[in-house]
């Protein structure tokens, strides 16, 4: 494949006989392009744990895609097909807490074991991958959708900083938070994109400014600490940014740090946009407080990427990988259905009919 | 030298005949612990411009040393020597435009040369190894004294977050944003330091939480996008950062990521102190805007201290070396003689007995 094509091309895929889901391992970007064949369910988890794969709508739709996979050489018999089946799902549950989608899109999966208890197991696995293709192809329009809200959100020439990737590689085509980057290029609009490089995994400099400089769109790599500064110039007119976890009050967990550019923005006087497909909001979280917030491993900060370590060992580090904006720096949230401004639990339910409880 | 002795050891030094400075190279730990013998003009100018010694007061202290140091091979005659005091004294200047010290300091020396003019130019060379060492030891007894200010701010149990490296390394003993630290360590008195990173050059890891650990003071690192989250978390209590020039009315310049920060604080309620010795007030300079704010490398964000590079070649970056956080933002300066509020020029006057013009 050439490299050129990756930004537009498909980070998860199930092989059409659903033996394997192949993916482009996120972690070894931009120096290497390498693709991923996984077929057992430690490989699925470690990928997940690791970031070979990330970005909320692409661990759903890896997760779907995996247990496709995993199906295939599970019992013949529906009960301990079945029983083998939520255990797996069980298992790939735990590889990380904060995005909602990774549980959202196994208890679909799971959901659809249960409704087809009368059907021969060959049958359920066709339909498990069915399933997951659908996922991806419901991600790919939501994408679209949500990535054309964007667009009403700025005009030629604005500069827009982002946060961490949600682009093509973080979903399945353009991407949420990043997504209005790519769609406005194929239309002539001109964004200048400031990509904060996201530490300690460095998502924005090794995933995001290389997906926007690989589809020639104009960016400008920072460090996570420069916000203030591109914001206090005058270069910024917007934030953009995806989400992990919506609460139903309009908080969002997303990579860590975007409660800083929220601040940052409110004191600069710019708009703060969530982008939130609605397969991330979760209808059982009140509020970001019940979010789950992973803490990763102090090595990420002190060794991981660099040549030599960056502080000693016996210093102590504090690594949560998310953190939760409060909806009240939130200009709107940006979902598949349109634009919501607060009062989000109303319109979040309005928007998609359900009911206030 | 032990390195546990580091941290309250003198990280630059005028060697006792005025042959050579030495300097510990700064660039190199936490992992070795190299000291520099420096006597050639490009040698120091590299030291400085690669931050081999860094930290407003002690590339102050250096520069003097560094002078008196050149002095010893320049002409015997008075007018060639000043010629070449003065042509030398310009190069230096030019290795780093922000932090006022170091040209401070080089007018210090220059104005000694100048008052010299009937003296015989080997008293002159004395008289510049004794001025460099007068420098270092009212350096020593401001980081005392500011030290002393810093207590008073904070209570035993506190939260403390500081930005960047003004500890012992970047001064002479103790420091000025974190000579409070060991002030209280000495006295028993608990503080807890949240040091930021501080990307791209990592002196929060490698240095401050190098001389916070070796020095056995209770410090947890973290990366700079997450100091939203622990002051979210009511960890801290207060925030105290250095300063590499301080404009008249309170504005301040320090390391790249100051002002976010600030903004931080303010919006969590947090009392963000300047530690700004009375050498880094820059009373030519009325406010922020005049301050000369250094731009470096590309690189530096991504191939420096990586293992492989985070961004294709092409990808562009900005890379502003400091930033200036607006006086609104500030709860106090802290300098050697007191701690300054607001209306930061007419108290400064004051205790610094200059008219207002």
């Amino acid at each position: 494949m050439n490299v050129s094509e990756v930004a537009l091309a498909d980070s998860v895929r199930l092989t059409e006989d659903g033996s394997a889901v192949v993916i482009l391992d996120q972690t070894l970007l931009p120096g290497k392009t390498v693709f991923l064949r996984l077929t057992q369910p430690e490989e699925m988890y470690e990928a997940i744990y690791r970031l070979q794969v990330r970005g909320a709508p692409a661990i759903g739709i890896f997760a779907a895609a995996s247990m496709a996979v995993l199906a295939q050489s599970m019992p013949e018999d529906y009960m301990g097909f079945r029983r083998a089946f939520f255990e797996r799902s069980a298992f790939l549950d735990r590889s990380r807490p904060t995005a909602v989608n990774l549980g959202t899109m196994l208890r679909r999966m799971e959901a659809l074991v249960d409704r087809s208890a009368d059907l021969p197991v060959p049958e359920i696995r066709k339909l498990l991958c069915e399933e997951a293709e659908r996922i991806r192809q419901e991600d790919i329009s939501m994408c679209l959708a949500i990535s054309e809200y964007g667009l009403a959100l700025v005009k030629d020439g604005d500069g827009v900083l982002t946060h961490c990737n949600a682009g093509p590689m973080a979903t399945s085509r353009y991407g949420t938070g990043q997504g209005t980057f790519f769609l406005a290029h194929e239309r002539g609009i001109r964004l200048h994109a400031y990509c904060d490089e996201t530490r300690p995994l460095m998502q924005g400099a090794r995933l995001t400014s290389y997906e926007l400089t690989k589809a020639g769109i104009d960016c400008t790599l920072i460090c996570d600490n420069m916000a203030s500064v591109v914001m206090s110039q005058g270069k910024i007119q917007a934030c953009f940014v995806g989400c992990d976890r919506c609460a139903v009050n309009g908080d969002i967990a997303n990579k860590i740090g975007t409660s800083g550019v929220a601040i940052l923005a409110r004191y600069y006087g710019i708009p703060f946009y969530v982008f939130c497909p609605s397969s991330t909001i979760d209808w059982n979280c009140p509020t970001g407080a019940s979010i789950p917030v992973e803490e990763r491993d102090a090595e990420e900060i002190k060794t991981l990427w660099f040549a030599s370590p960056m502080a000693l060992p016996e210093t102590k580090c504090y690594n949560p990988a998310f953190d939760v904006t409060d909806h009240s720096l939130v200009t709107a949230i940006i979902t598949e259905r349109g634009i919501v401004r607060e009062p989000f639990e109303e319109n979040f339910r309005t928007l998609f009919g359900r009911d206030l409880t």
